[in-house]
């Protein structure tokens, strides 16, 4: 394919080959989406298999012997980890499906790649909020908040806490899959047209 | 500006006023953008102005009747709130500067254009991280969790709770026009794509 643009009388031949590749997926945006399919996946199974009992003395008055309860730590008790492993969930799955699209379609609809691009953007939105509510979580576990009096619980729940920390560790890698996922395009997009319009 | 696509022997006229536009900066664009700043500022004027005091009983020991001690509520004294407020000020100040930049330019650089929305990507990043980290210690300040033992506070702090909950609402409406500012141009550089190749 040859392309030719005329302008103020002038014509100018643009960069066929770069036209040529027009909007077929390259090897390197399957890479990115595969990578942040298992990213995601793996931080969602990491929370969600995050568990730790333990046998914590519970002081109920001065006078009386502290109780000694098991407690357990999971991630359905605090609604921003339930938060961040529904976030990691829906763009693993988001991530598989579009994974096979992207086999299946190869480039042939290019609105389907428009459409891709559009909700590989929400996912960078919905997993860096999921991020964002789990780590804020995990730093009060670790550190506590004296003004509240929201004591830590990561000296209790150590694994938990270690075991969640590397789980949005794995999710906020996979985040800047789907952010890459974005902006790759963005630049080559670009750069395509500025070889059509210079 | 007319654009000629020769393929297969056959010539192509394509839809040279699509073309025309390039990478010239819209109105829209400096709308939302404007807009983006605006709402960024405003969540992080509300969330630095917050700030409420109040008398609280503390209970020492049951033997003894509760001190009463005047508590206060602000910004600082929670990691989650200072990150919500840092990323509400860098991405206002970013709207700022590019908002300057895209009127000074007016899309003549075109890699500027570029480097703008790979950052205006990042921006949500920051953004959406920020807003899901203030939602969760606010879910945490209105309801507590029995769980970890971590009580609510919003119900002594509500003018504060109140005001932090209107500023996360602003900021996620901006970090909405952040959003835009990524997928708009995407869509209309693949529709000029298609107009183009098609």
């Amino acid at each position: 394919m040859e392309v030719f643009i005329r302008e103020a009388g002038m014509v100018w031949k643009a960069e066929s080959k770069e036209m040529g590749k027009a909007v077929t997926l390259s090897a390197s945006d399957l890479l990115m989406r595969l990578l942040a399919f298992i990213l995601t996946l793996a931080a969602a199974i990491v929370i969600a298999t995050d568990k730790q009992t333990k046998v914590v003395p519970i002081q109920i008055s001065d006078s009386l012997p502290p109780f000694h309860l098991p407690l357990t730590a999971k991630w359905d008790q605090m609604s921003a980890i339930l938060y961040f492993l529904v976030t990691n969930a829906i763009a693993c799955t988001y991530g598989a499906l579009t994974l096979v699209v992207a086999v299946v379609n190869r480039g042939k609809s290019k609105g389907l790649w428009t459409v891709m691009t559009v909700l590989d953007a929400f996912m960078v939105a919905l997993l860096f909020s999921g991020n964002g509510a789990a780590a804020a979580v995990g730093v009060l576990g670790y550190k506590g908040n004296s003004h509240v009096n929201w004591k830590k619980v990561c000296n209790v729940f150590d694994k938990f806490c270690g075991q969640m920390a590397v789980s949005i560790g794995v999710s906020l890698i996979g985040s800047l899959a789907f952010l890459l996922l974005v902006v790759i395009p963005v630049v080559r997009l670009h750069r395509r047209t500025l070889s059509i319009n210079n």
